[in-house]
């Protein structure tokens, strides 16, 4: 018999292998008596515990059979060989991985990790305080909640503050039963997908898009139907003729357009809603982060057909990485919902969720959020100014006091343009994100999206004037010596 | 005019609410002038501030237009009413959520909270000391983990982790590129189905199933394919004739008959699979816990063909509510599933991640296993000894030295009398479990699933005492009058 150690790990598991690869393989015979343990420890050079060991081992797992003492033999395994992996046929790939095959850019990573200024707008301002907050609140959570699993709907304390904070903030009435913990907005966008999407049913979404819940319904199977926005949000005249099973808006502040959908448009869509039996998605990604005054009422809030479901995250109130948030239901929704919750992951963590509502509870919440809201403002304020300062006239900005980001359209600029000023600017440090890179269809004029949410406004007033000097040099031709 | 406030939260929010409705319900014309701040103060007795306050506010929502001093009017809005909620059309429900609601006691919640010995199976033991040390690990983490995600895959310390450990205690050789990391093994189940089935897709499972990940299958649109087991696991000469799609086995530990897949139906089940380009998923959900020495290898390193999904959680290892997961993923479909998490919820939280991953780093992980397993030895042996003691000869054990249950036949007993005798367990203060709430066709066989995790010892003793009177009740006759 040829046995020979791989070298990898512990001599146990190296000889484990050898002979079971010896047994599969057809070298050891069915029936064939293994060596005496205390030969093959002077041959391999191996303690006889080792060899016992392994022994007993795959004795245990039914490779071989008799007892130490009276000798071991290979039991009898179906071993003819397997199928060659390299010549291995696969299926063909479900219908939903060939259409997550074709989305454009999925799980985008085109993120410039190297710049000294990166106005990357989808990451939430970082509270510095918050992180020795939430620290506090994890160790505590995790000392004082049951380890248990406590139902899909999520914690009903966290559903509780939920509530509270709907009501305080977003105008929105909802109890407890009405809440849905999920991990983060996109789960929510795909739980929605689950349960009131058939192949070929038809999403109204606006244009510009929200591209990661544009993928997770192309994914499910769903005919997008894109429809145009303006400076009043969703243009409802545009909305199909016929019957869309769901329209998804971002009413507070359209992304990434920056529009606020109005009064007159939101009563409009509600009663296109109701006349066709569809039901409305609420986006309320950042309707949190409004500048001049009191946050608009939630598109929830107006409705009387209970046809709007809600979507808020804690991800963009907090942390990215924290995958919380919340969909508020309409009743004739709720228990598939979270049965679909139940079969996707069954329930979120429960530690993060007690630690949330504690932090909710006790006021650490209402506060990082004005400590945020405050800090934001100042920020955009900074970038705006600076935009104007060393930029003016060259771009267009579109100026809703709300959320973390504005769009600056470039004038004079296509799509390659721009795609040359973000290399410039990239290689002098200042990482810039363009509009079409952000949208399904590339919006008609060339834009940025400029995010605010990372940068102090120290740091932006000197991106903004690196920007300034871009711009310059793009005009220059420098650029492309560059 | 006629206002009146609802009485509900601040005075100011009551004013708002109050002249909305009367806007949007035509009390109020269009064009219509509102009174004076100073007169709708005094009428409903506030202060002009919160009238002024409020008017700003509904300014800003698009309610009223004008501005104060030279009066505010009410916009021109389509306020005609909208259809009665109370005669709403809702479309039919998608053909998932009709499958999801044909499931039968999804979600399951028959649990008994109120008794003394609770021989629930399904949530694992509780390490008083992880505790502590979990508290510690989170709040490390949330101070030394960047708040961003950080790939839909996981974080690649975690990943890194899971292969060592697979490594060393399953036999699987990984490396961080073949694993994701899911929110629980139940994501698994999900992602799998989202990935590679079509509606009508058969999928094999065990008999007795696993009902959440069926019911995971079924709501997704697969036809199940129920193929019986024995005491070497899954019957391969029983699997269909066809080309199913996926095969689901528990080998280490067949949940919940208790069976280990014999080495010979583990390579003949991998020969059906790559007869029939099917893929197998080994849910791995306890193979940790083996007490007759090394744990088995996991079907995953036989695989030479790469089609072994290899699933592992570690709720079933630390806690349930914690919701981290792992899947090793064959090569042809790794990108497919990172994109299913990517599509389903962006990522995991990273901070558990991050503070699971040092916990395996620093050998917690490690010491909390062999603590688990120590205990849940003595348990299951102070269960297996009091069952024998105090209901010998009524019951037939099924005796596998893993996991954290056993299944105890109950002679003599149809599933009826079962239900009597767990109801009759329950008014004396014992949670029993009938195989028949864990399965999908119930079992020819009346038995009982006994949990051990979540007793002591002495618990446990006092618990199978107190089941051998309830027997003797049953047959006294006594039960029926309790």
């Amino acid at each position: 018999m040829f046995l020979e150690l791989d070298g990898h790990g512990p001599r146990y598991a190296q000889l484990i292998r050898a002979l079971k690869s010896a047994i599969l393989e057809g070298r050891m015979a069915a029936g064939s008596r293994l060596p005496p343990t205390r030969e093959l420890a002077l041959q391999l050079e191996l303690s006889r515990t080792t060899v016992l060991a392994a022994y007993e081992q795959l004795r245990a797992e039914g490779y071989i059979e008799g007892r130490v003492g009276s000798g071991s033999f290979v039991a009898d395994l179906p071993v003819a060989p397997l199928p060659d992996p390299r010549r291995a046929e696969f299926c063909t790939p479900s219908r939903y991985v060939q259409r997550a095959r074709m989305q454009r850019d999925i799980r985008p990573t085109r993120q410039h990790y190297d710049v000294r200024f990166n106005l990357l707008s989808t990451n939430p301002l970082i509270n510095p305080t918050l992180v020795n907050h939430w620290s506090r609140e994890l160790a505590r959570a995790a000392t004082h909640t049951a380890l248990e699993e406590n139902g899909s709907q999520g914690l009903h304390g966290l559903r509780q503050q939920v509530c509270d904070y709907l009501a305080r903030r977003r105008g929105i009435r909802a109890s407890p039963e009405d809440v849905l913990i999920t991990n983060g907005a996109q789960q929510a966008f795909s739980l929605t997908a689950r349960v009131l999407l058939d192949e070929g049913d038809t999403v109204v979404m606006e244009d510009p898009d929200y591209f990661s819940a544009y993928q997770a319904f192309a994914a499910h199977g769903a005919r997008l139907c894109l429809v145009r926005t303006d400076a009043d949000g969703l243009v409802c005249s545009a909305l199909p003729a016929g019957s869309p099973r769901l329209v998804c808006v971002t009413p507070s502040h359209q992304f990434p357009g920056c529009s606020v959908l109005s009064l007159s448009r939101r009563l409009e869509l509600l009663r296109y809603a109701a006349a066709r039996s569809c039901w409305i998605l609420e986006d309320d990604y950042d309707g949190e982060f409004r500048y001049d005054g009191q946050p608009l009422a939630a598109l929830r809030s107006l409705d009387g057909g209970d046809r709007v479901i809600y979507v808020g995250s804690f991800s963009k109130m907090l942390f990215t990485s924290l995958r919380l948030g919340y969909m508020v239901l309409p009743a004739a929704l709720r228990e598939d919902f979270i049965t679909a919750k139940y079969l996707s992951d069954l329930c979120c963590p429960v530690i993060e969720q007690a630690a949330l509502a504690h932090f909710m509870e006790n006021g650490g919440f209402e506060r990082h959020l004005r400590r945020v809201r405050k800090e934001l403002m100042a920020r955009r304020k900074a970038l705006i100014e600076g935009l104007r300062r060393h930029a003016g006239g060259r771009v267009e900005i579109v100026d809703t006091p709300a959320g973390m980001h504005v769009v600056a359209w470039l004038n004079g600029y296509d799509h390659a343009r721009t795609d040359a000023l973000v290399a410039h600017a990239r290689s002098r440090g200042l990482g810039l994100y363009p509009m079409a890179h952000y949208v399904h269809t590339p919006p008609p004029r060339a834009g940025l999206l400029l995010g605010y949410g990372r940068l102090t406004t120290s740091a932006l007033q000197e991106a903004m004037q690196l920007f300034g000097q871009c711009l310059d040099e793009m005009d220059a031709g420098v650029a492309a010596a560059s």
